[in-house]
């Protein structure tokens, strides 16, 4: 069985929660916390909350702890930190910052002789992955990544803060046209606005400037002012009976020539009930691979394009061979 | 640069010259056949055709081999033999047969200190390493897989094979409300007749008892007489015009759970202009990764579930991380 920590209690590490339950491979030894571990209760029975002090001695019984923080200012301290005493895997999502993060993860990492992976999910991740096969089999094509329709939890924090905005749901749209001319295979170069629109649902205030709040929504910079964006304002009733769910995913289409004439059209697409649940499942499985490249005496740090297909799989090399390639 | 050996030359062997035609760290330094040297003509200005009996010395410069034969006779004796001598790669799509492929090539590569890749292509290949990826993701799933709309060349022969005909193309067509069905995620069981349907382009002999041939085919064992299929009479000249690409595609897809109510749907899908040049652009990929892992030292058997997919590109890791991931 490996031994599966969680640092960290919100959305993604009950994700991470859920998919452990799904792999019989798997067990979580314990949740840790920045918060008070007496207030917490989690989803499986019998399996402790512990401090983040606990974790800190380096002396916890894990096999790979699961490291569910946010990219802003969580990860690219945490990661590298324990690192330093675990096996560890995240989902950092700040591209600019990837290879500095990397950099770090790989220093400690090495020094410890533990294997760090960075960057799990689908984007990055399971696109990326998608992205990266499909450029070395066809290096004469272009790619494309399409989001959505899906809940983007930035763009909906940030209509948050609007003054009389009680809450919001963002969801981004791929606008149709642009995935069918993609998936034609015809190449077109498409301005942001072309590829995606953007919808907020939107729970203000009582007797709060509509119109301002709309206004300030569509100008406002890098979030919407690229975009076109419709703008519902709905009863916090309507919010939580039909706009609950974290749901999402996408498309990574790519087309590419072979030759005069030959053109290849290669599409992954997801279509996820939970962006977090889903993220938990990737960690997972690439905690596993981590195990074994460290089982193997591996280390540093990793991303998924490091990882043999193979690794990510409770079975055997026999077992896939016969059953799924 | 990577030195790139081809052996057989038909539509197969012709896609692997292709395809290094589109990779800067590649060159073809020579193709190998059975056939004589001086009669043959290849696409690739300045490389020499050699006889097989040149390879057999051992001695020629190449780092990889790519053994274009078919799965029946050819590749079980031939990867095999030239894995003792070189690193090698193949395209073995015999699924029944694979770990006894494996096996032997496995003991010869490993005695001589070579690679050799094994069933390399879109199924096996591509379609595998993502029902693997979604298997490892989802273990709690199903997944299903549609070939088509695309020429089959083993159907399209079984026909010719029929008294009074002249030539065939036979198209394999997934059942668009089965695709319908497994995307929304309902997990349906579907029978052969409900998955595919098949259509047959027939060139005749003058004369000849339609009727007969078409009854002939629709209950051919294996072959179509659990499918639905359509017989299509039509001239040589339609046949030529219409009918002389070999374009292939099809779809993996996958519907796994996570937690009660939450569903996710992966797909992967191709839609190939040319199947040969599509499969020998996988195959040089995977070279790609051979010649990686042999100079790190390793040796044996592998597949594609085996090779980091990072060792399938060109770039390096800070290239892939800074721009793909």
């Amino acid at each position: 069985m490996i031994k599966i920590g969680i640092l960290g209690y919100g959305n993604l590490g009950r994700g991470v929660e859920a998919a452990v339950k799904k792999n019989d491979d798997m067990e979580l030894v314990a949740v840790y916390t920045r918060r008070d571990p007496g207030s917490m209760k989690i989803n499986t029975e019998g399996v402790p909350v512990k401090s983040v002090a606990e974790l800190d001695t380096g002396k916890e019984d894990i096999d790979v702890l699961v490291i569910c923080g946010g990219s802003a200012t969580d990860l690219p301290e945490m990661t590298p930190k324990y690192a330093a005493m675990y096996n560890v895997i995240d989902s950092f999502d700040t591209h600019a910052r990837i290879p500095e993060h990397f950099a770090n993860v790989d220093a400690a990492a090495k020094k410890a002789g533990k294997i760090g992976i960075i960057s799990c999910g689908w984007d990055p991740g399971m696109f990326s992955i998608s992205r990266l096969y499909a450029t070395a089999v066809l290096p004469d094509g272009k790619d494309y990544t399409f989001w959505g329709k899906g809940v983007s939890q930035g763009h909906s924090d940030a209509v948050r803060r609007i003054e009389g905005v009680l809450d919001c749901r963002q969801y981004t749209i791929p606008v149709p046209q642009a995935l069918d001319k993609v998936r034609s295979g015809a190449d077109p170069t498409l301005t942001t606005r072309e590829k995606h629109t953007r919808e907020c649902f939107v729970v203000a205030e009582d007797g709060a400037d509509l119109a301002r709040i709309e206004n300030e929504i569509k100008t406002m910079p890098n979030y919407f002012a690229d975009y076109d964006t419709t703008v519902h304002f709905i009863s916090a009733e309507e919010m939580k009976q039909n706009h609950s769910g974290l749901p999402h995913g996408g498309s990574v289409i790519y087309s590419g020539s072979t030759s005069e004439g030959n053109k290849h059209v290669i599409e992954y697409s997801l279509k996820l009930d939970s962006n977090p649940e889903f993220t938990g499942s990737v960690l997972i499985a690439c905690a596993r691979a981590a195990q074994r490249l460290n089982s193997e005496g591996a280390s540093g740090a990793k991303t998924i394009f490091d990882l043999p297909p193979a690794y990510l799989s409770a079975k055997s090399g026999e077992e896939l061979r016969a059953h799924l390639l």
